[in-house]
């Protein structure tokens, strides 16, 4: 075995209820000048972003939140750019990201790119490629209202770049937020769809971080967690969308899911997904999960009896009740997959796998009608 | 289930040959003024502290490590205090822990004492019980050599107290080793009863962070893992002393435990070991792990099953066939441990044990003959 590492420096609190410790977390962030707020446009609605505001008045903030609610579905590279250009005049000292994972990723990107001094920070370090190491961040207190993405807990965000077709991760220990703040009362209310692709997405981050070459024996017991829990837990939350006993499990899995992948980072599930999401729109919960049947059988297969073979085999149970390959029929209709094989192949998460994954099991795992 | 909380800063490198990164891992160590090295008598007699002088020379130190390797088990107040005085002209930037759980202790201690601007800082906090918040600390980097106490993992150092035959623990958020530096081959030269009481030690950090009031999702995920690889290697470094494999997965496990246990804190069977150990001079691994077998027992009977209790029960098998009640009478003797009943039962570590323990459960685990 190589050498192995560790580190998260993530302060977690969770719990029914933990939204109210929000601004009693870190008094510096309540002396800081100016806090900015990110979410969607679905939270002002709804009178979130209004109770927030209420709290921060309660706690004493010296300046109004400033609300960026404009939040949408895989935040795009030039419209990040832009906002990063739009906010650097605002003096902002501390970040609040309230959503699902598109929020977060937003808030964690605007949290290295607005103190950078660069004047294209993505366009130069994720288009151009240029070598950076992120030094700087304003810090996030990371809020998730879906139960999926643990971009509470990671050091990564991604960047879409619709014109070019592909996705980009920022990332570095800058990249953490400092404080994941889970509160499953936020989760009730999530839609059916979304409360199942989230919890894929989870189930698919614990998976790729099992059958993942940087598996360390830290990341194998989050990961094994988070996949007892979500197995228990997902059906529930399908079947009774205000059992808050199974939201907080199922918040609990996506947590330990993202602490997993935090330190191997996906695997071939999610090289797989990506031109999925970007061609056909697939959301990223489904687009990372549908293969995943097919990807436990093919990694499973030839592993001795162990605690990881067993519990891929529970989980093989909770996703082939949930027949992803009728949903995924939904969004590709007669498109066929196969000509992306290629795509996902070379992709550099695909290379993360610790199995041998060949062009012809990847053209078998997209085939949706058998 | 009320609010829970995570955090751990700890960087962790580990594996064979990590030892070869000790100079590399924080450059800024070596741009300091002076590193001290704190370990025991043993690795300077073995050359080991000659070994890495030599690599600090080769890394081009400015100055020659100081070498403090006087420490021996169970480190006193007084001594400490007195080490405290005598360091603070030294001007140290940066400290090396190698050796077991009293260096590592021993090292922690130091890293907040010497910055703390304290006169007596040992005798106003832990002695007078003034409150106090340890503020700032010199970086310890933490090399373990035996593989129990997982102190290159948690945030406090236990401190004994002859005099007022107690014992204290310094804690807090600085008391975190920054980097914990895990190379299984310093341990192959444990001798047999050090690396059986050792492992045990970390046996019993898994258990207490299981039944203990304290457990989170990534505490139970991470000392089940603890207990799954020490059940494996234990038996193994028993048997054969120089399995590297054994070694490096018994020194995982108790990395792990220690991880779990610096989220939960220890309970009864620690609670039990104190005056066991400060009135018999009982080695600490084998003080707070003769009573697991009961406590397993006692624990384990009215659980549904579960994860926790199929591996409990394993663990129960690996310690079952150790007789440490054997062990035990070859320190204790004739003498009677029950007068010490009550300060076990109100030792603050007790009250975190999650079952129902009264004075007479402790009677019965306790008992060395039957």
């Amino acid at each position: 075995m190589d050498l192995w590492s560790d580190y998260n420096p993530v302060r977690i609190t969770a719990g029914p209820g933990a939204i109210n410790r929000l601004f009693s977390l870190h008094p510096s962030i309540i002396t800081g000048k100016r806090i900015l707020l990110v979410t969607s446009a679905g939270f002002t609605a709804r009178g979130v972003t209004e109770k927030i505001e209420a709290k921060a008045r309660k706690a004493g903030l010296k300046k109004p939140l400033l609300v960026l609610d404009g939040v949408t579905a895989n935040p795009e590279l030039d419209f990040l750019e832009r906002l990063t250009g739009s906010l650097r005049s605002e003096d902002i000292t501390g970040i609040i990201a309230l959503g699902g994972g598109s929020a977060l990723d937003t808030a964690k990107v605007l949290s290295v790119t607005i103190p950078s001094n660069l004047e294209m920070p993505l366009d130069m370090v994720l288009r151009q490629k240029q070598p950076y190491v992120w030094k700087n961040r304003i810090p996030v207190i990371a809020i998730p209202t879906t139960a999926g993405t643990g971009a509470e807990a990671t050091p990564f965000a991604t960047v879409w770049d619709r014109k070019n077709k592909t996705k980009y991760s920022v990332s570095g220990e800058m990249v953490y937020p400092v404080h994941a703040l889970l509160d499953p009362e936020l989760t009730l209310t999530l839609p059916p769809k979304e409360t199942l692709y989230s919890g894929l997405d989870a189930i698919s981050h614990a998976l790729e971080s099992l059958w993942n070459k940087n598996l360390t024996p830290v990341s194998e017991a989050l990961a094994l967690k988070a996949l007892s829990l979500a197995n228990e837990a997902l059906p529930e939350v399908i079947k009774q969308p205000n059992n808050l006993h199974s939201r907080e499990m199922m918040q609990q899995a996506a947590l330990m899911a993202g602490l997993a992948i935090s330190r191997t980072r996906t695997a071939i599930a999610h090289a797989i997904s990506y031109p999925v999401t970007m061609r056909f729109g697939v959301p990223h919960g489904l687009a990372c999960s549908f293969t995943l049947p097919g990807i436990i059988k093919h990694y499973s297969r030839p592993l001795d009896q162990s605690t990881i073979k067993t519990v891929m085999l529970e989980t093989l149970k909770t996703i082939d009740v949930l027949r992803l390959d009728n949903e995924m029929t939904t969004y590709i209709g007669e498109n066929n997959l196969s000509e992306y094989i290629e795509e996902m192949l070379h992709h550099d998460r695909a290379s993360n796998y610790s199995g041998i994954m060949t062009g012809d099991d990847i053209s078998r795992l997209i085939l949706l009608k058998q």
